[in-house]
């Protein structure tokens, strides 16, 4: 396998990411999820868009049946591109015979649809359909190019040029033709297409795809896009890239132009370009983000919310969006070396993107909200979902965007760990991996990383390959981490707080650093301004948020008759985290409101009792439940 | 006038409604209202929607130019209809000319358009439009048959039959040609043709109406509607009616529905399906309302939430639904002579209805949200919103169903303050009127009220014309109000607790009874299960919903750094509600969520201040600001 198999290789920028051939996944619960992943994932969501002649499109586009026959949503040619990508880093994981055959079978029912010119679309263009960029709003064309070019560059750098490489390639130089100077001046209703092309100038060296990025990026928010229902926001066509001052609109949306943007910026030097992008991305996280890292507070729209606005029932919180902050955030941890940009990505890992699929790797969520109030009904399991918002997961979805997404995050996830710089690896992520690589100095290093991470704090990091002159080991420090401590070769030990922590060290085979990071439940609060929770508080165990979940309940009752006093702290107890909580039940009344209303009246109230928390992440696996992160606080 | 000018007329039912030839409203912010209503609204209303073609759609349709040249939405036709409703209310309350001759021109455009077996719709059913009813789910031609059935109904009630008339009779007779037993035996998607045709059953004593009606409900439920993205309870169509335990789905179809329902119930004599409407208004009251008398939680699907979701900020509250919601209210308040009805429709007009139109009536709030968090931005006066969330009040909507529900529901206003039994008259909302009428054994009775309520709590009703043979007048005291008292016509003097309370005297001419409610200012706290605004309080004042404004703060201060202490009572000075409050800023944070966040960390606080608090109804009037009902009390 190639070298280069990475997701984003940039120009500059402070950190290098490694490639697949560089750090593998050995153990742990990431390993368990990329081979189910691997062994269950893929199939099923191959099966799915055949079933639903998805794939058919595509056949059908190539023998002039389309017309009126098109099925599944004007974005479904975008979801079998974003398999495809899946299975190419499925293919730069393990070698997958299986993913590579079906990358191939793909290949040429996708390619036979090509038109002359690199034009590739099953909704728009033939004889019958509407004609081509005729709805840039909403259409998806340049959105699905997006995803097939991304597609290109992951089959590219895993496993070399081949006839799809070819095809993203084509396309890619359509859309620079179609969109150029003096052609279509305008942008597409979803971003996506930015990052793709500037992926594909970075592996072809074609500036004319940079280029093309560019103008995108320049294009947008200059009113290029007709008017739409719910506003300019919502596709970020209300005011250009770099004015604005926070994400907004469509979180999807907001992030894959954001992370396209980035591209653009590295690639072009445009300082000021990346320094707004992370303005924006800093007034984000301050203001608009969940505490699992999830982005979208609204259905309508699937967008941010104002300021503040982080309903927990209503979160919308798409797993897309999670997976569209790890690329963004990447990105900014790849420019800048900032580990805040890692401690989102950990947060999202664990509490979005985990969360989604089910252990078995053939249901998802689609959308992740913090409070679930009515247990939910297992799904058809033949029937794909109609809607975005369930409460259990589901075998697929009519806009099925999150199924592939986390199978390609979760193919490609060992490039997301670790980096190197001029002196040496830094480990973002604390997992059960091998990493070997060479610096830039030309000396071959690697390491092993030892680890029960998340359940345990323990990590060690043992020198594999070194050559005992000095480099330097750099370990990210979460930013909830209290009290970490570090220990370097000769057994020195010393206190680590949140940021990077770095052991310079004449290393040799053998060696060992190990980091201590004290890992029990703790509460957290929200900024009083989140009005949803004011007086509510969450339990996270290390980088774990954790939930109360109805089936841990008694009699049948629910999660919203819990209280908790936060005085009492959470503790770990055989394996379980426990809370100590009240079952408060409030008094019918015919009229929520009152100069006596209130809690203290009338309750029926438990007295204390444990309660035991699951890992958010792990909710509803054991079947329908109500479910909260955020639980109120005695007398609250 | 036609002493018959209500529009809901039962057959049966324990109160019988009073028309407006019988009550007049003659004084205070009503009277107002309807003033404006009548100079401004009616003529606004139809001014756009010439502007917009609605109204040449009719005429496109008649000269056969409407294929492919529709314009607004499907239920445009429903606007018009809707609108006439309003004129032919206000000809029976003023005898206005202007609005008569409205009418007339309107008629002479509608009949043209309607086709010899009585089908009138301006999308559908023509050359090169989709075939009448090929779309039930989304079509609305039903709904449009229902508007233009009520619309008949208060034609006939205030002037008499007339050529308008007779073309919603056609309407009425060709939907029960249709949809009758062996015909298109399906529900339409939008409730609104049942109790259309009750009503017309009930003008014109034709029993096939109320069958078909009745057919209507009971296919409801079934499954004769397609899935749809919203899921079936969006209209109602996931169970029977008489199953359901509470209302669901989007509230407008829902509260529609359910007035239909009642209507049929009452018609039939079902008891058990009117109890069952009672329990799903028992449940969605005590659950699924917000302190306005609003309904709706969520933007997507226009719906109610599940139990005690009711976010004030995203708040829904269409204008339509708490009109809907008075038009069910008053049809139970009728049935059952409960004042349970009657105090929800004080709270919905004082505090939903009143708040939609600008004191010019030339603007309305569709949306009614009970949290403001960014200042509005003046809308275009020339352009149509094609949202229905606004924080300033807009002309007019693309969706434009509010602007003349208003204007209906104020040109009909008297017919819903009072009613009579055998044994008396009924005053249910305290409003300067005269009410003059006949017993049901001959007598004639009259009494003015006089009153500036809800300014004050001094309510006088004084007998004009009586035969001093006793007879029980019956006043309603508010659920809210406690200490109140009502002085007889000998002074004597007694405490009065919230329900009806009943002055059962031989009145005689120029005999007053006089009702006095403590009206001051009063903490409300809400029911504990209502997360969204856990820790907050909110002030009423009488029936009013006061709320603070940023326009009230200094320093361009926003509402959300206001913290109320609760144990110190709201007053009322020098006219204003005063509250005593603290401003306070919690620090910025770069992450939001935290072991040390929360009030009383590095907050700057204002100490205590004064803020005045304004009439939910007439927020934003002054202009863009920030606003919030609900108050977070001090270290909450």
């Amino acid at each position: 396998m190639s070298a280069d198999a990475r997701p984003v290789v940039p120009r500059a920028g402070r950190l290098r990411p490694l490639s697949l051939g560089e750090v593998e996944i050995v153990g742990g619960s990431w390993a368990q999820r990329q081979h189910v992943n691997s062994a269950a994932t893929l199939a099923h969501c191959q099966g799915w868009m055949e079933r639903l002649e998805w794939v058919a499109n595509f056949e059908r586009a190539t023998d002039g049946t389309i017309a009126g026959n098109h099925h599944g949503m004007m974005f479904a040619d975008s979801d079998v591109y974003k398999l495809m990508e899946a299975m190419a880093w499925e293919v730069g994981r393990s070698g997958s015979e299986d993913a590579d055959g079906r990358i191939r079978g793909l290949t040429e029912i996708i390619g036979a649809a090509q038109e002359s010119d690199g034009y590739l679309n099953t909704v728009f263009g033939r004889p019958g359909q509407e004609p081509r960029y005729s709805n840039l709003e909403w259409g998806h064309e340049l959105y699905n190019f997006g995803h097939l070019l991304q597609a290109g560059v992951a089959r590219s750098r895993t496993t070399g040029d081949d006839r799809f490489v070819e095809i993203t390639r084509r396309a890619a130089d359509h859309v620079c033709a179609t969109f150029g100077p003096g052609g279509i001046e305008r942008v597409g209703g979803h971003p996506e297409i930015e990052l793709g092309l500037v992926e594909m100038a970075r592996v072809t060296g074609e500036q004319r795809y940079l280029d093309q990025a560019e103008l995108f990026v320049e294009r947008r928010g200059r009113g290029t896009l007709g008017e739409i229902g719910f506003g300019q926001a919502y596709f970020q066509d209300d005011m250009p890239v770099r004015e604005a001052t926070v994400f907004r609109g469509h979180a999807v949306r907001a992030l894959y132009l954001a992370a396209g943007v980035v591209d653009v910026a590295v690639e072009t030097g445009d300082d000021d370009l990346l320094a707004s992008v992370i303005s924006q991305w800093e007034a984000t996280i301050a203001r608009r983000t969940y505490l699992t890292g999830g982005m979208g507070s609204h259905h309508t729209g699937e967008a941010f919310g104002d300021d503040f606005v982080l309903p927990p029932d209503r979160a919308y919180s798409e797993t897309c969006a999670g997976i569209a902050s790890v690329m963004l955030a990447w990105r900014l941890l790849l420019a800048t070396g900032e580990p805040r940009f890692a401690d989102l990505i950990e947060r999202t890992l664990y509490n979005v993107i985990a969360t989604s699929p089910a252990p078995d790797g053939r249901s998802f969520f689609y959308a992740n909200p913090l409070h679930q109030r009515v247990p939910g009904k297992y799904p058809d399991p033949d029937v794909e979902s109609k809607r975005a918002s369930s409460s259990l997961r589901e075998p697929w979805f009519l806009v099925a965007c999150c199924p592939t997404n986390v199978a390609r995050t979760l193919a490609s996830l060992a490039a997301y760990l670790a980096t190197v710089d001029t002196g040496g690896i830094q480990i973002h992520q604390f997992v059960e991996s091998r990493i070997g690589t060479t610096l830039d100095d030309g000396r071959r290093v690697g390491v092993e990383v030892s680890t029960d991470y998340p359940s345990g704090g323990a990590v060690t990091v043992r020198i594999t390959e070194s050559d005992q002159r000095p480099w330097a080991l750099t370990l990210r420090i979460p930013n909830w981490a209290t009290g970490a401590t570090l220990t370097d070769p000769s057994g020195d030990r010393r206190a680590a707080g949140p940021g990077n922590v770095v052991v310079e060290w004449p290393f040799g085979v053998g060696d060992e650093v190990t980091l201590t990071v004290p890992i029990g439940p703790r509460w957290t609060r929200p900024d009083p301004r989140i009005d949803a929770i004011r007086g509510c508080v969450a339990v996270e165990r290390g980088p774990i948020v954790m939930c109360a979940e109805s089936v841990d309940l008694a009699d049948g009752r629910h999660v919203d008759v819990l209280r908790v006093d936060p005085s009492v702290p959470p503790r770990d107890e055989d394996g379980a985290v426990l809370v100590n909580a009240r079952l408060v039940e409030p008094p019918d009344q015919p009229w929520p409101y009152g100069e006596e209303s209130g809690t203290g009246t009338g309750e029926a109230d438990s007295g204390p009792v444990d309660i035991p928390l699951t890992p958010y992440h792990s909710w509803a696996n054991r079947g329908p439940s109500t479910m909260r992160v955020w639980i109120p606080v005695t007398n609250s």
